[in-house]
């Protein structure tokens, strides 16, 4: 494989290859997402899930301790909207339209009969909710109404890469309708927090968090909340927003609701989601020139136990029954293989693949334990295994948050003036800090250094000078180059 | 509502609106899966997923034993496709592009740009799949592939309703890849039999089973298993099908894999699946004139337990407490609900829902049991739940099972004669008989009567005389109608 530090580009493109991830769609932008990385975005699937569901689960897993996600105090149902509405329904929200226009994937043309209005694939599925919503009638007793669905979207891109950017991507999409702005504000900030959780604490990836320019929002929203984080690279990959859509679709698309006084009044929304770029995030954030290294919350595979034993020796095999129950009463997701022969190859193979620990029992006494992260094989008496496990599982956690907080730090610079800040531009790192947040400072960006204002981080109580403008700046900003 | 035995069709209509389930899209045949309709296919989902799963389950649901369902001894994994494909690989295939021309949406445009090559969402996926293959190179040794998505396809529809038949509907299909035909031939047997098991004793409806003749077989396969259903109306809704398509794609789509004796061959290939299709079988099925009702497998909350206890009597909130902790411990799908008013509102919701068990704590002594399927409401001490609930779900199981095959044997004649034949045809009901089949009969069958064979049961091992040519009948047939 390529050098990750020399050539990102093409040490993703073979990380792609050799770990099994992806393979490429006939048609531009769209992949195949093979086991490997399908499996990973279930297992995302299921935090979000988890913390989301109706039912609130207890889970049983006794490793959880050291990583935690709360519940959402909202109550979030699953459902399912179509891929197909009618172009003209688009019309409907200026800005919307305006955002997704030249991506909009039309279909004129059904067999061979021709359509008079002309139907596109969901780019994303505010119009379809409110649609959804318009057919329903709510009083604001039943208010809000949450629903969520794990779906594809479509967006025509011209230049792509797996994850990163695809004409045809998975996500989640999560769409509430409130009484008033005050619940849908806090909402899509509660849906904000949950996404840090799931990308800090859970797969580990380092992230800055805060509010999107209003030139950056999301098409249609009053405010948009970002988690982004920088790759090793210094740009920066938006990982998760949240919007608070006010009413700019529930009036044009004429949802209503009974209120306290009995009146028709006009509902508001808030829409958030993650994609699968985040996979992409997962990948360049800590994955090395061996292969894929996983998060312990999210290895589909966590553990793969190898019992390698060709006397047939007895002692060895009760050995590795043993480590198997220990596994199963730490409810580990693990694989149990008796191997005859190229162990090698297959401990290499579930190094590319990222399998956190590699398990090899063959002998009566120890333990071998392959640690993905760092590498190294430790051999551990049974006992020592079983006091020791979750201790395993914490550092192994803990250090790959520190090593890619570390890379983050290399590729972040906190500037005052305007030369720290281009020095940083010409190293291609990412810069921190205090602006006059204005149209003209967004352009000259764009337009000097190819950057943009990746979010406003905070606003200064004690306002500083703005390295562009000279003038005072109370804004709080992360400027990179982005995905 | 509607008497489900007098209008079944307004009668179908009243409970998709009134159980919540779906609400209809705006573009002809696509629809809103609602809470209450997309949680039952996540728990189909659930079944199907725990018998194929790579990591075999130990499934600690203590009420599995009397509703078995088996691993398969194949290892399945998941994996997601691309939606779009060009339409000029669709002509690679020549049954297969006839069978579904005239349903494929076209895309000639991407917001202004007009497309020299069109592309079409999947009503299938055998091309998507082939063209992955195609790019992976495989040996006799890491063969058979089988590969699963839950996804969508698109098929433009007339004639729409809800699950029954819509232009976007959502499945699982599985294919797979094999170096003979003989097992490529057994893994279509044995996914036929798992669809078999989840239909009949998941999902508690009674099935015919067997082969589809050469003119109803999918197009592009050698073989074609169903599984059929007769619902209260006399017609017979395909469940489920499993295909064998030996070389049909793997031959014009080029691929190969190298065989024992080193040479290059062309591998065979299989396909099957279940969608929401079997929603529809499920509610005309099993739900009746108040509402819904689940199968305990697959309901997505087995039993609601409320506590109404306005007094704040400590003794009643210990008995609930306690029903709540040994619903916990049977593994039970449940909630608790502290009610303060208005109980009944509750229930009755809870009725037209399908909780199967509606659980009542409002006194210190017994508990009200609410049964969905008898609407039977019974006062059990603790200590007699306790002893009796997992016998209570047994009986419940088996009553729906039982009434639903009473219904269907109501609905299916067995016949000898062409005037019993006719007969049972006058009545709207379903045939099965001997008869001799071919290509003539089916045309016939479907010219004169409206009705289609809808397999092939058994080939019998003593002839009979075929009631239509008077030649000899070695095939045991299911004829009826079809949604």
């Amino acid at each position: 494989m390529a050098n990750k530090d020399q050539n990102l580009t093409l040490w993703y493109d073979q990380l792609l290859s050799k770990a099994q991830l992806v393979s490429y769609g006939d048609v531009k932008g769209t992949n195949c997402f093979l086991p490997n990385s399908w499996n990973l975005w279930l297992q995302i699937q299921r935090l979000y899930n988890n913390a989301t569901a109706l039912i609130k689960l207890k889970d049983k897993v006794i490793l959880k301790q050291f990583i935690p996600i709360e519940p959402l105090p909202y109550t979030v149902e699953q459902v399912q909207l179509p891929t197909l509405s009618f172009y003209s329904e688009y019309q409907k929200e200026k800005r919307h339209v305006e955002g997704f226009n030249p991506e909009l994937f039309l279909i004129e043309q059904i067999g061979t009969k021709k359509l008079h209005d002309p139907l596109v694939l969901r780019p994303t599925s505010e119009i379809a909710f409110c649609n959804l919503w318009k057919k329903q009638s709510f009083s604001y007793q039943n208010l809000p109404v949450i629903y969520n669905q794990w779906t594809c979207v479509f967006r025509a891109e011209k230049n792509t890469r797996p994850f990163l950017r695809n004409s045809e991507f998975y996500w989640q999409e999560t769409h509430g309708l409130f009484s008033d702005g005050v619940n849908s504000e806090s909402a899509a900030i509660a849906f904000w927090k949950l996404y840090q959780d799931i990308i800090v604490n859970q797969l580990c990836i380092p992230a800055f968090v805060g509010l999107k320019s209003p030139n950056e929002r999301f098409a249609g929203a009053q405010n948009t909340w970002t988690v982004e984080s920088i790759m090793p690279d210094g740009q920066a990959l938006q990982c998760a927003t949240s919007h608070d859509l006010g009413q700019t679709f529930t009036k044009p698309f004429g949802l209503t609701f009974q209120n306290q006084a009995n009146q028709q009044a006009i509902p508001y929304s808030f829409s958030c989601g993650i994609s699968t770029r985040i996979l992409g995030a997962l990948l360049l954030t800590h994955s090395d020139d061996f292969g894929l290294i996983l998060p312990w919350k999210v290895a589909p595979i966590q553990v793969k136990l190898y019992l390698f034993d060709k006397k047939g020796d007895t002692k060895t095999v009760e050995l590795a029954q043993k480590v198997q129950t220990l596994l199963e009463q730490l409810a580990i997701r693990f694989q149990f293989i008796k191997v005859e022969n190229q162990l090698g190859k297959q401990l290499g193979q579930g190094e590319v693949n990222g399998i956190p620990f590699q398990l090899i029992v063959d002998n009566p006494q120890t333990v071998n334990i392959f640690n993905r992260l760092t590498r190294v094989k430790t051999a551990y008496s049974f006992e020592q295994l079983a006091s020791r496990f979750v201790e395993l599982v914490q550092q192994y956690h803990q250090a790959m948050y520190d090593k890619a907080k570390a890379v983050v730090q290399q590729k972040v610079v906190q500037a005052t003036t305007l030369k720290q800040i281009e020095q940083a531009f010409n190293d291609k790192k990412a810069v921190l800090c205090a602006v006059r947040l204005t149209d003209t400072l967004e352009q000259q960006l764009k337009e000097r250094y190819q950057v943009t204002v990746r979010c406003c981080l905070e606003q200064l109580q004690k306002p500083q000078i703005c390295p562009f403008s000279g003038e005072s700046a109370q804004d709080y900003v992360l400027i990179a180059r982005a995905y």
